[in-house]
C-alpha cells in the first residue's frame, strides 16, 4: 500500500513547499493537502490540477475543531491510514507583527494564536492518532527490532524562538509562548502515542528562518545567508524526517538536525 | 513607605493563604486582594473584616482583560505603586480533571485552561508593570549594588508537570502546555522587566503537591509527607521571595529553592 502524508496548512510558505516536494520525491505517496479556504489557495489549487491522482486538497480550518474531525473521517473512508501528518500552518499574531513589548500584548492576540499555533496541531493528533496508528511506517527510518518499528509520524513546526531556554531576547510573546506550548504538545503526545504496538513518533521541527508570508516583516534583519528558500528549508527538514526512528522521538530539532534544548 | 503586594487569585487555596501569611509576618505591608467574585469568598471576607486596615479586596477576573486594567487603575489611585505580584489563580482544566489521554481533550478546554493559566497572569503584567517599576523594593534581598536593586517582584505560580524536559508521564494536556506557555511569559517579562534602572525580578514557582482544590481528585495518590498543607507551601515560597534578586529573575524554582529545568 503506498505511502500517505498529510500536510496541515499547505496553502502557501512551507506547507505548500513540503506537498510540492512530497509530489516531487515520494512517488507514490498520496497526498492529502488541508487549507482554510481551498478557493483562495491558488498555487495549491494548480498543483492539484497538474497531479489530480496523487494530490486531494481538503477543507481544514484548524481552528474548528468540527472540522477536523469531519476532515478526519473522510481520510479515513478513502485512505484508511496515514503515514506521515506535517502541521505547518502558523501566524506570528494576528496583527501579522509580533509583540516588541509588553504594551503591544493582548488578551484577544495570544489567544488566538494560540488557538492557531498550539490548539489545532494538538487537535489534530486527537483525530488523527487513530490513523497514525494504522500507518505501514512508510516514512522515517525502521530500526531492525521489530518491536522498535514505528507506524506513523507526527511533525509539528516549532520555531527556535520557542525554545525557553534559548530566549535571550524576548518580545514576540504571543508566538513564543504558543510555540513552547506546542514543544510540550509533542512532548506528551510522544509519551501517549510511543507506547504499546502501534508507535507514533513525534517531533517539532524548527525550519530555520524561511523566506515566507509569517517572517516576511523581519527580512531586512536577516543576513541573506540566513534566510532560506521554502526549497531548502524543506529539503533539510525531509531530511531530518527521513531519517527519524522512536529513539527520536519527543524531541525538538532544528534544520540541521541539531536538538534544540526546550 | 509601607510594603504593598498583591495577590491575584486569593479566595482559596495557595492565594488566600499568600494573603494570610503577608498579614501576619510582613507588618504593616498592606495587601490587595484580588479574585472573580469578592461576594462569594467567604474566608477572604472574614480576613479582610478582621484586617481592614491592611488588606484590600479588589474583583478582579483574570480572563477579562478590561477587569485587569480597571483594577490597575485603581491600585495606582489608592497605592501608587506595588512591590510583590503573586499570579495565583489557575484550574488543571475546565472538568476539574486533567486529560488522562487524548481523548479527553477538546479545543475549549484547553483553550480556558491557557486563557486563565497563561494570559491572564501575562495581561496581570502588561497593566501592573508600571506599578512594580515604581515599587521601591520591599521584597526579595537586595544587593548592594546600586545598579542591580531591583524595584518590584512578579511570581508567577507554576508547576513542576509544566516542565516540557521533566516530563516523562504525559497525560493533563491542557495544564501542562498552559504551564509550559506561562514559563516562557516569565523568561520573556524577566527580559524585558530587568532592563533599564527600575527593575523587575520575575520568576515562576512550584508550590509542590498541596492540599487544595485543584489537586483534591488527585490526593489519594500522593504520599502523605509529599502532600503539603498550604501553609507549609507559602512557607518555603516565601522563604525563596524573601532572597530573591535580579541575579535569580527569568527562572523556575521549586518550594525547596531548586531550579526546575525548561
Amino acid at each position: 500500500m503506498a505511502a500517505v502524508a498529510l500536510v496541515q496548512g499547505s496553502s502557501r510558505g512551507l506547507g505548500l513547499e513540503f506537498c510540492r516536494y512530497l509530489l516531487l520525491n515520494k512517488s507514490p505517496a498520496a497526498i492529502i493537502a488541508t487549507c482554510r479556504n481551498p478557493d483562495a489557495a491558488h498555487e495549491l489549487s494548480a498543483l492539484s490540477a497538474q497531479h489530480a491522482d496523487r494530490l486531494t486538497v481538503l477543507r481544514l480550518d484548524v481552528n474548528r475543531e468540527e472540522d477536523i474531525k469531519t476532515a478526519a473521517e473522510s481520510v479515513k473512508t478513502a485512505f484508511g491510514k496515514v503515514d506521515l501528518i506535517i502541521n505547518s500552518s502558523a501566524m506570528l499574531h494576528p496583527s501579522g507583527k509580533g509583540e516588541t513589548s509588553l504594551r503591544d500584548v493582548s488578551a484577544q492576540g495570544v489567544i488566538s494564536t494560540l488557538t492557531t499555533n498550539t490548539v489545532g496541531p494538538l487537535v489534530m493528533a486527537k483525530y488523527f492518532a487513530p490513523l497514525l496508528q494504522r500507518g505501514t511506517g512508510a516514512f522515517g527510518l525502521q530500526p531492525p527490532e521489530k518491536d522498535k518499528q514505528h507506524n506513523g509520524i507526527m511533525v509539528n513546526m516549532t520555531a527556535r524562538v520557542g525554545s525557553i531556554g534559548d530566549n535571550a531576547l524576548g518580545g514576540w510573546y504571543s508566538y513564543r509562548m504558543s510555540k513552547a506550548a506546542l514543544n510540550m504538545a509533542t512532548r506528551n503526545l510522544s509519551i501517549e502515542l510511543g507506547r504499546g504496538r502501534s508507535k507514533i513518533v513525534c517531533v517539532s521541527l524548527h525550519p530555520g528562518t524561511v523566506n515566507t508570508d509569517l517572517s516576511r516583516p523581519y527580512h531586512r534583519n536577516v543576513q541573506k545567508d540566513k534566510l532560506f528558500s521554502t526549497e531548502y528549508s524543506v529539503q533539510c527538514l525531509m531530511n531530518i524526517i527521513d531519517n527519524l526512528n522512536i529513539d527520536k522521538t519527543g524531541k525538538a530539532y532544528a534544520w540541521d538536525s541539531r536538538e534544540i534544548p526546550w
